[in-house]
């Protein structure tokens, strides 16, 4: 299969972003990165991160190639190319690396992406997908999740909660925003929420040597999260704290620079829903009185 | 298991060339290539490209490496960087993850690279390690399989053939030899032999649009294949023609420029087979008159 697909996509990615040497010499050339270079990679596999029964191939391809956008977002950074390993189970591979590209295709045209390398097998195992995404970013403006400091106001994108009901496979990588904050204000601290807004929000804060204080009330809950809520047994606020796969981007900034943002017309909602503390862990004030809250979402699989 | 796993391995990664940002953010920073870059992504999974009952998994993480640090060579370039996604069985994930590492940090060290990034799942499926390699070559010097031209000298480093007797897993990337090579004569194509002599020579020709007459009784035949032939009922000259995973660099050059390496001290042995002609295919000449040779090798699988 592998030399007929590959000529499939030679002409398929005749359309994207250029690379000198593209796919079918030993490796890719590519122009080098201007300021530094961004470098991540995140795999997809079926069974654990999809269902292939209920989910479109398409859906998952496109997921693929976006969760890895929204690394980039969360270091401020610009998506440039992409290579991509697909492990195939031996049935009907040709058709399943079809529909999986299809996406990835559609993802690499909506975000100027080159291809820039690839390798396929088939094997007897489940369908996974795993993405290596290089970007760029001025040097030194990498937002990282250790530079939170005390009062910093703490911010997140859109709204979260419930992307089980079908958002987690098409997410919005928030590259746009990121390059609006970018030129606004100065990012203190970043990350994407990929396992939950409290988990990773403790991910930042353990990263930056610093706790949270938040008001839980002011946490936007994404609709998804109150119709979900109706089956789950779970109200929506447990929703939004902990499910993961939103995408959205957590970041910190000083007060001031977040009240200036009020004024701005922004390309995602952005909304302040608590301020970094000195005081490690994350905390909710009621009645006057600090009680501690507990960070909840996914944790990859132990063993 | 990630996290534990992840601490050990910024740990181990201490040893190594450094990134500005590692394993632990969204995504790696790094410095950007100097003149292009290259990129290249290869994955072996269990069953299919070695057996995990048979081979030391240390050894299965340093051939993932290996075979893409080959890619590299093939291009002239240098290799600086590697991403890395392990798909674990799910039973005793954390050792397999360990044993592999060891092989992979192994390699990194040895090759002086970087660990910029990595993803790690289990899932219900057999033991595949997919490695992104990143480098840099300079600008308009990338090695091509596109660029043979008629009467060039067709040269093979080291010998080929039985490399299933257990080479496959600890091959010797050509790196300094194609360094070498660039330093002193002016390379017109290159590939690396991962799915037998034959069938990539055959690659290469297609892909500058020649073909190569060759003369068999020079290509250098690896003691592993005269063993193997012992028991696998092919010749030793089968096994060096269409054996794959040897991972020696089948390079061209001009005659003259194939001569004057003589005289040199080459960091490996370098052996001309052929010349490049302008009618497409392999050639043996028997009495005067021109055979055709059959490309023969590891077609990866169809379905």
């Amino acid at each position: 299969m592998e030399h007929s697909f590959l000529a499939y996509l030679r002409g398929r990615c005749r359309k994207l972003a250029q690379v000198t040497v593209g796919i079918g010499d030993d490796a890719s050339v590519l122009e080098p990165a201007t300021g530094q270079q961004l470098a991540c990679v995140d795999q997809i596999i079926d069974g654990v991160d999809f269902l292939s029964d209920e989910h479109s191939l398409t859906d998952v391809g496109y997921k693929s190639v976006a969760i890895n956008l929204s690394d980039i977002a969360a270091m401020g950074g610009r998506p440039t190319s992409i290579l991509v390993t697909l492990s195939l189970p031996s049935q009907n591979s040709t058709q399943v690396a079809g529909a999986v590209y299809e996406g990835i295709l559609e993802a690499a045209e909506e975000f100027n992406l080159s291809i820039a390398g690839g390798d396929i097998s088939t094997y007897d195992g489940p369908l996974a997908v795993s993405i290596t995404l290089l970007g760029s970013v001025d040097r030194d403006q990498a937002f990282l999740r250790s530079g939170a400091k005390e009062g910093d106001a703490i911010m997140v994108s859109g709204a979260v909660g419930g992307s089980l009901r079908g958002r987690h496979l098409r997410p919005i990588p928030r590259l746009d925003l990121a390059q609006q904050l970018r030129q606004s204000v100065e990012v203190t601290s970043a990350i994407d929420i990929s396992d939950g807004l409290s988990l990773d929000l403790d991910r930042l804060c353990a990263a930056s040597g610093v706790g949270a204080e938040l008001d839980t009330e002011k946490i936007p809950v994404h609709q998804d999260a109150e119709l979900l809520s109706e089956s789950s047994g779970r109200t929506p606020f447990q929703h939004a704290w902990s499910d993961g796969e939103d995408f959205e981007l957590l970041v910190t900034m000083s007060q001031k620079d977040a009240d200036s943002l009020a004024a701005q017309e922004l390309d995602a909602p952005l909304t302040q829903i608590g301020n970094i503390v000195g005081r490690t862990g994350l905390w909710q004030r009621q009645q006057g009185k600090l009680k501690r809250l507990s960070p909840q979402g996914y944790i990859h699989e132990s063993s």
